[in-house]
């Protein structure tokens, strides 16, 4: 499909060339249909009733399941509803649409025991951030810390390195001359993976302030490894998380194969390329599916990467981890505004769950996260399945917020809402990707429990 | 001094004003000069000890005193230097010029196992936000739960009220007509106190928008707890975290006196104010210091609530915590950005430390903390105790980082440091109030070493 742009190494060596060429949208590309039954997951049933995880019916909707487990708890605490299945799924669309590339799962997007299972069962590796993620992936990784666990943070403590190097972890990446100083000090026998920045203005969390070498500056890199004599392996970038558009990949992927020429250059034969996470967990509107990044890379990637010389990967964390969670939340204080002015801006009634802010709501301000809708479910009726106990009644202006003492812990302000009750659930799916990850127990409020379930 | 403000019954009754009178700082106060020696604490050496912590003389620099610390451990993490003599010196301190209040210390700000022994030791209480917090605090006072504790989060879940009843508790505030019927039922002989609104517009962290009764609207919550036969015991309020003026106080102290009238009117005699949090920890510019607070409040008090028919009360957090706490960080990481054109905008080093702002530094996001400026310690050079071993150079733009691979992981922009180096030491005094307490461990990073000291 993009076969007839072939690299141009003119271009790769200008050493002030900031971004690598740009491709345009390929319509025509040829449509992939995938062979395997990517729905049927039944014989992942004993990687299921590893965690527990009960069966439920496919026609049970998600809305009469909280509402069962709900009734049946009489507790009032904030939960997790964990499907398994849906992380298998994942991983069979994976292989199917893009069998060349390995995923490595970023286990920062949601340190979850029975993702990593699945993942590590499923062949999969993992994208470690540190000492403490690298010491959880080895656990069940169990002696192919070479093989499968990448140390992808640029920037790394040196007392981590070394301990990556003593749980036998090989892969790990780099984008500054300090730091292969360090690697050089700490970890000479590393398998040296150049990150470099791609364009990420098509991304909502944009890391190229952070982390990334320019490809100006890689050629020089190259030249200090090889004069600190490191075992450069590879290439790796991140088109930031929430991309918008797979161009960027298409880009990255084209600027990653320069610096393989570069490298080249300097006698080196890279053998590894690892292509970042970014792949939506969830298909969104106005950003690409995983099918729609999967089907404009995967030519291109055999066609830039000979498949017998290099070995391919990613670092996928929301693709596996945002649909598999239902946060599921009660309402357990209730305040009607007494506007002195009907016409008054602000809500009518505030709302106070059991989760906020400072716990899985923290994609709010960290994940550029937003609530756009909420899901209630009325406690006090009894539950029709089917259609659901819809509340009816005129909506109003209403606020939630979560439980701590801080009127900044705020999730949604003058959203159209029913009129809720002490008692009633609002759940929130797809909240599995940088939510419990980075959630405190600020005020003593943590949500901490997960209720496993699969469904065929 | 502002004995001539007397409380006007009408403008009370008055259910539309929003806010109650406006007084004028008032600079006659007459000098209070505290007997009592607040800065010796060798009596309370015993507790330090408790702690483990290693006493160091007064002329020791914390500056010297971080650098033996990090030369002795060669351990990279980053820790808290916690020093206790501070927190009893507060304790000292607020007797002083406080003495017919007592502090109940708010957990949530710093739930350090060391505050809370010390304000236990010393007298004070606590105010508890959730049933993790109570079980915190009831673990220390083995028995007195009913005088010191406060559940002081006006919305609480009724699970939560249940425990908090089961453990003894008595006290708990209250903001709304909802919550009032979950007192009756999950909790009818409790001593309620009503948390009324203040004008927070002279506070960073404003929380009328979340709770605190309109004024306008205690006549009508003081009749439901008539008609329900609840204890209604009290009025207390919260001006707000970082209050920037000391005449919030003196309003709110004025309002509170205005409710106690009303409550007065339907057959309640109320025999507990409580003057909530806001008090600051530490002195800074443009901001009433604790002294000046304390001075402006502490006869008007004994005016509006006769001495032998109300208990007085509050709820500091920061006072306590603030300045006790020390974050130690290592540079662990550096980039030299190569500008393309010297003009550019934007830092020309890029530096790495081991917390960051989904650990300690939450307090960037959720306290409106800023960090103004940054103090390092150069670890290549021998330390001159005294003159301290200042980075000198050229200054240059930079940037600090925190660890984790977000970009939004950043503390500070564009600050002008001398050129620092891979293991140099960047410090942060008065880190003690909002910054652990709301701490997660993303990407797998979390400071938790607690190295106690205390000064005489
Ligand atoms: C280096 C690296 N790899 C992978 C990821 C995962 O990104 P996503 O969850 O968007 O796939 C991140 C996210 O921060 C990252 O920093
Ligand atoms: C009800 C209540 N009391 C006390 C405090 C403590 O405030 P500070 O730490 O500013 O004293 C807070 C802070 O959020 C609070 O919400």
């Amino acid at each position: 499909m993009i076969g007839t742009q072939t690299t141009d190494k003119q271009n790769a060596m200008n050493e002030t060339s900031p971004v690598c060429k740009t491709f345009n949208k390929n319509d025509s590309a040829k449509e992939f249909v995938p062979t395997a039954n990517l729905d049927d997951v039944s014989e992942y049933q004993d990687l299921f009733e590893e965690f527990g995880a009960s069966f439920v019916p496919k026609e049970k909707s998600l809305k009469s399941l909280i509402h069962d487990m709900c009734v049946e708890e009489e507790s009032e605490d904030a939960f997790y509803i964990v499907d398994l299945s849906k992380v298998v799924r994942q991983m069979l669309q994976w292989k199917a649409y893009l069998p060349r590339v390995t995923p490595f799962y970023a286990i920062k997007c949601n340190p979850s025991p029975a993702i990593m299972r699945i993942v590590e069962a499923m062949g999969g590796g993992f994208d470690c951030a540190s000492k403490q993620e690298i010491g959880a992936a080895a656990l069940l990784l169990k002696g192919e810390n070479d093989k499968r666990i990448i140390y992808a943070n640029p920037c790394k403590l040196p007392s981590h390195m070394r301990y990556a190097r003593g749980a036998g972890v090989e892969m790990v990446t780099v984008d500054n001359e300090d730091e292969l100083h360090k690697i050089k000090k700490h970890w000479p026998d590393a398998k040296v993976i150049i990150r470099i920045v791609t364009d990420d203005s098509h991304s909502v969390c944009r890391f190229s302030s952070k982390f990334g070498a320019q490809i100006k500056d890689c050629n020089h890199l190259v030249s200090v490894c090889r004069e600190l004599d490191l075992n450069l392996t590879g290439i790796s970038f991140h088109v930031g998380s929430g991309c918008f558009n797979e161009i960027a990949f298409v880009q990255a992927i084209t600027c990653a194969r320069e610096v393989f020429d570069i490298a080249e250059r300097h006698g080196f034969k890279l053998s590894l390329l690892d292509i970042g996470g970014g792949f939506p967990g969830i298909t969104e509107e106005g950003k690409p599916s995983f099918i729609q990044i999967a089907n404009a890379i995967r030519d291109l990637l055999d066609e830039l990467f000979p498949v017998d010389q290099v070995q391919i990967i990613a670092e996928p964390g929301r693709y596996y981890a945002c649909a598999s969670h239902t946060l599921v939340t009660h309402i357990f204080a209730r305040r009607k505004v007494h506007k002195i002015n009907p016409e008054d801006d602000g809500s009518d009634y505030l709302y106070y769950i059991n989760d906020g802010v400072y716990q899985s709501f923290n994609c709010l301000l960290f994940d550029h996260a937003e609530i756009k809708s909420v899901r209630s479910i009325d406690m006090s009726e009894d539950f029709e399945d089917g259609t659901g106990n819809e509340q009816t009644g005129p909506k109003l202006k209403s606020t939630i917020f979560g439980p701590t003492c801080d009127s900044m812990d705020c999730i949604v302000k003058g959203i159209d809402l029913p009129v809720l009750d002490l008692g009633d659930v609002l759940y929130f799916p797809d909240f599995g990707a940088y939510t419990v990850a980075a959630s405190s127990a600020f005020n003593g409020f943590k949500t901490v429990i997960m209720k496993y379930i699969w469904k065929n």
